[in-house]
């Protein structure tokens, strides 16, 4: 298979997966006038989707910055692309169990928290995966990175697993502190340093 | 990131979004013989459809006059292209919203148009942000553009916030007088004198 | 614009609503031991799937037809485009309508078909002023088709429309013959005769 | 129809129907305390995602394997690749299915499990028939697959359809035991041996 196909197929799952968390917002029925308020009292649908956008944004971005420096496909790295994105294409429902229970305190918010964050340090579990596979012995890649390069990546690509699974451990205690620590990993990777896309050599 | 990624996944969030419109609009449940008479009843819902569909369509249209004359993607350029994603792939909600509230006058009404102009409006922003940030200094142009060209596209690319914002205005007073303004603005976008694809130079 | 930016973002339209039509196929909801019985009753959701299916896949085909032999897109073509997509990306709803319709007999049968019916003409119509802007004088065709191979596509792509609008009259009369035109009409596209990918000169 | 443009929308309706499937996973409506045991309950949405995910993966990876190899492309391909989405975009419909019924035990479990079996066996016998019109004398092969190479794919894309069938019949019987056999197909097409992606000359 050649890159550039996995690339498009990859791509189109993001897309399509970052374009349905507008699904999980709800439209209040028979409102009436109270539609203001019934509106402002799903704020943590609007949360959910920004940070559930940023996320898949992210991933997408530092997709990219994998298979760029990718010279060939194999077969494992097909399955681990694919491993990868059924847990991207998931995001939009634990999306909607963050937008459905957040507001409601007690044990159903946590719960949702938990399977929000679990979500995620599958993702970044999977992406951590699918880089080492590709980078160990520069097994797939090309010569555009040097040995400097692949190490800050890895750095940084495997540095998501461990943070999503500290804010699965949070959610037992505080949802909020849950997805805010989710909400900051994103903003880092979004950040210059954190992310792949700096200097020539990258 | 390659140019062509960009324009790939954003095509794609684009497609997606102006597809996911038909959602929508509801099928009506047991109407039995008054079904003629319950879809007349939900027109603005067929409104709403077509203007979200033809903005939409005429900021695809927009995005490609930006991202073809680039050389070069960067980082900030990617930030700010999942800015305005982020409130593109969020217009199937608002549409939703006044295809559900804007038969019922009063209150509802108008917090529906002003959660719609909201959204477009923050999509113009987001927008003019990202071609300011291309165009600036030619940061990330390519030569294929004169400074006449560039100056030209900056009236028109950054005409759409403030149209929109009076939009929100209005829909504290008028929802309908709201929409009109919003569709007036595709319009404009839509004639061959606010579009961006007439002379060989562009 | 580029040829086949047009042709990327229209056949992600046709992909995503081809792919749309399943979510109007429901799932009974507390069927238990009745569940064969229900999913029987509702054959006319699976009908709707399948000529939908045929309709949108003979359009992309046909679309294809057009679009390869374009040497260049200008603004009023990509204005026809999106006209004809308003109406492609509709489909999922009329046929969400006919599914929920089409076993009750009576008037709202024949209403859901005349929705229907009245969406293909549309469309019908549509892909006829896409075809006839394009190819009149050989405004926007390249030199790869003869004037015979022009004459022979005219009739093919300006026959859909006055049959689509005959099952809209039809429909007025009797739903299941209406959708039985629309669905001969189908194959006949499908048919070698009736498509455009023949010969070396097409 | 040039190949790639049939390749491109093959993978648009794969990576919108692979990404659809998330939206049959419930979330439970006012489960208050009880939303942790709601979400255990309904397994096997869970089982159900993961199961077609890997159906939808694999076929998309064998539809390359097919594609990438082929040197033209005629009417009666993209007829019987339109009749091989049909199925593939039918997937997220009989998933939804098993997700509701798989935990209710009796006839209605083992109906959902027929109407799923019998859609992978439909699409099997779908992807053997596009695989055989392709192949039966090299028909629009390209010259990279020796007549080993051609005849070890017939018979890795042919076993799908008649193991699918079996798994039809065992649904009869059996759901859950309909359902692994289908995840232990997918397994197997998904091992190195079972795919077409090992040596040079594959």
């Amino acid at each position: 298979m050649a890159t550039n196909r996995l690339e498009a197929f990859s791509d189109g799952v993001f897309a399509i997966a970052i374009t349905l968390l507008v699904l999980e917002i709800r439209v209040p029925t028979n409102a009436g006038d109270r539609l203001a308020h019934e509106l402002a009292d799903q704020w943590p649908a609007y949360v959910a989707y920004l940070v559930s956008f940023l996320v898949i944004g992210i991933i997408w971005m530092n997709h990219h910055a994998v298979i760029d420096h990718l010279r060939a496909v194999d077969r494992p790295l097909v399955g681990l692309n694919l491993f990868l994105l059924l847990w991207v294409a998931l995001i939009p429902w634990p999306t909607r169990l963050v937008a459905e229970y957040m507001r409601e305190g007690g044990v159903a918010e946590r719960v949702a928290a938990l399977v929000y964050a679990g979500t995620m340090t599958m993702m970044g579990i999977a992406f951590g995966l699918l880089w080492r596979y590709a980078s160990s012995d520069r097994r797939l890649l090309g010569s555009g990175l040097s040995d400097a390069d692949i190490a800050r990546r890895t750095r940084r690509f495997t540095i998501g697993a461990p943070i999503y699974a500290i804010a699965l451990i949070v959610a037992l205690v505080s949802a909020p502190a849950s997805l805010a620590i989710i909400a900051v990993l994103a903003v880092y990777y979004a950040l210059p340093q954190g992310g792949m896309m700096r200097g020539p050599s990258e």
